[in-house]
């Protein structure tokens, strides 16, 4: 069957000023996709008679179903009952289900049930009410230019409790034979998006037309997002993994969704090895990253932050000379770090890197975005030279998204250098 | 003046899919806010050529200024300059100055100028250009039906340096005496936004109608807002201020808005003190925060992250005495960091961390979310028991701050403990 055309509304001041983000539509987005729904447009307005009405009146002309998210509370910004109840020419009456409901809530916590929060349960006559297990607004729905207009409530929690228990049952009831979407991640790191477009494009000229090929960003890594329709294209989609996985080889990081810390530290658990980190300009970003993962305790030894000359001395026992002769950015130095860090830690494998973040400390040969990466164990150190230019965050955010893509790499026992190892080359090396 | 009406236009399948949280459209209000001006209304939909068409075209006709955030990137989905060409009625060009800019931003990073990244070049014509200083597509505007339609790219770093650099003074410029509202921030650390709100209540029943008072949680700081419609209400304000400041003590971490890690590095430069820490839960988190603040190199000399027990030893001369009698998450063991680092690194001040982050590791005694604190230098290291139930994530940058504070509180000589430490502390101490 044609997929519905599911509209979202979103009321609220707060979300127009800008001092709250957004997270409800989100969810919504997801649920509807795990049943094969998908939104088709979304609109935000704050609490505005004039302009509620406008939009209750206009996307129900043009969707099958609009869901209503906010102003179900008790002050009096909550608009969404009294504008409905303009648009679909119904007077507002007290619900005896929404009234009980808040009778047994206020008990239940021993509040008063009071004017302001009695506002709860004046809704428009005709409406079917959606129960809120959570807390003590209850949604509501009712028909109108053959569209189903579902209001919710602005509290995610409530808002989440409505959509598994009723909101996600009433649509798809009433939207029978929907062919689920499924929806393949492949998270790459190293190549930018139109790098993967142009690769795929000349290596795979006959992409099946099932698959639909999408991307995302999520810096570091780039999401390569394969979709399809129905279950009888899940052949197509194998096909073309194949071909991608050959083609982006150890570009892609994982299946389906993960982080490259995530990445490393499974990999280390699963080979009973330890890491070390010796950093620099990275400044704590590489070792923070792995300790946000879960389990990382058993893998993880040391991390050196080793900011002063004296401090890559005295921890990772750089040598003076190294330091005097070829700066602190050096491949000499870097391997110290590495060397180091592993003797220190007594650990399998390390991460070094010493570069400069700016935007101040740049030099003619080696400007900021300069960084020497060191990386190995078990006998066997690397070090490459790369070249970032962009702000601090940035260069940090990929500097440890590079470290931590070389150790996985020497993990998996992957011998090709990264294509990135070429593009980011110094401009004068 | 009459209040410009501006409406916003976000596109991207990833905005409708849930795959990504919009933030941009929270820059975006924030920033109009601070010049006086508001979001009207805001669209989403996905990167579907016919919805685009229709909602540029229906947005143009009621609005005075659209901003178009998304769909400028190189691949087959960014779909802005044909749709907005086909909207003005105008042919697409390879416009100049965004070409030489992409050939520009290329070769400082020795990329190959291929096909997919030129397509950022083809532009309606007749668009007067917004230069894009941090990434390779140029934004772009035009008039139509007498709305100026401007469009901007979906990376929040390349969307901030457009609308500081050029978007937002193209508005003021436009829509002249305009009431500027004008916003005060007071950031706040370590009281929740219920209870400030009730302290206010309290200490001032006489707060002033004209200063609109607003909070904003931005973990894990809390941004108390005072906002004034006029110049004229700028003593109503001052005075609230005043009044707050004293309330709320050294709670109130610095004036209007900046971050924990910048308030704690710019006060180690005033006083030209240097710090180390060494880190055990947090992992590097609290190194990683100070190092990403320019200037950082000048005040920090050293990070441990001493994960391993023998670590703490080896590196920050913990005793093993004390680790096997009180454990490494100790107040003994945490003192110890502290002085081992300080000397290690011959730095005048320290923060020094050990806890249980979870989800595993808790014991009856010392469940997860517990954590030791140790914070001073020059002579005076103090220590303190807190606890943090909660996702590790979420312990992990609580944590971090509360180190932050501490030091950021000894550094401003305050001697008063803060709230948190009533607070947080564990159920059985």
């Amino acid at each position: 069957m044609k997929k519905p055309r599911i509209q979202l509304l979103l009321t609220g001041n707060e979300l127009m000023s800008g001092d709250v983000v957004d997270t409800n539509s989100t969810m919504i987005a997801k649920k509807l996709e795990e049943k094969g729904l998908s939104l088709q447009r979304k609109v935000v307005v704050g609490d505005d008679v004039v302009l509620l009405k406008q939009e209750i009146e206009s996307i129900s002309t043009m969707a099958d179903v609009l869901i209503v998210n906010g102003g179900l509370g008790p002050t009096v910004d909550d608009l969404t009952a009294e504008v409905l109840a303009d648009v679909v020419e119904q007077g507002l009456e007290e619900n005896e289900f929404a009234l009980s409901h808040l009778e047994s809530w206020c008990t239940q916590r021993n509040f008063r049930l009071d004017g302001p929060n009695r506002k709860q349960a004046i809704l428009p006559k005709g409406v079917a009410i959606v129960p809120n297990p959570v807390g003590s607004a209850v949604g509501f729905s009712i028909e109108h230019n053959n569209c189903l207009i579902i209001c919710t409530p602005g509290v995610p929690s409530e808002l989440k409790a409505m959509l598994d228990q009723t909101i996600l049952g009433l649509l798809t009831d009433r939207f029978t034979g929907l062919n689920e979407t499924s929806v393949y991640h492949l998270p790459v790191f190293g190549l930018g998006e139109s790098t993967i477009q142009r690769m795929i494009g000349e290596a795979i000229p006959s992409w099946p037309a099932s698959v639909e090929l999408g991307f995302r960003a999520s810096l570091p890594l780039v999401d390569v997002k394969l979709t399809i329709q129905s279950s009888e294209d899940e052949k197509a989609r194998e096909r073309c993994l194949v071909e991608l996985r050959a083609l982006l080889g150890a570009h892609v990081v994982a299946e389906q969704e993960t982080s490259m810390p995530k990445v490393v530290v499974d990999l280390l658990l699963q080979q009973g090895k330890t890491l070390a980190t010796a950093e620099s300009c990275t400044g704590g970003l590489i070792a923070s990253q792995i300790t946000a993962i879960s389990g990382a305790s058993a893998v993880f030894e040391m991390g050196v932050v080793s900011y002063s000359n004296r401090i890559k001395h005295d921890l990772l026992n750089v040598q003076s000379m190294s330091l005097e002769e070829h700066g602190a950015v050096s491949e000499a130095v870097v391997r110290e770090m590495a060397l180091g860090a592993l003797q220190q830690s007594q650990s399998d494998y390390v991460i070094a890197v010493s570069g400069i973040a700016g935007p101040d400390g740049g030099t003619e040969l080696k400007p900021v975005g300069t960084v020497w990466v060191a990386w190995g164990g078990e006998g066997k150190i690397d070090a490459q030279c790369l070249y970032f230019p962009g702000p601090r965050i940035y260069f940090q955010q990929l500097v440890a998204a590079v470290g931590l893509d070389l150790i996985r790499r020497r993990l998996l026992g992957v011998d090709e250098a990264p294509l990135y190892f070429k593009q980011r080359r110094l401009p004068r090396s």
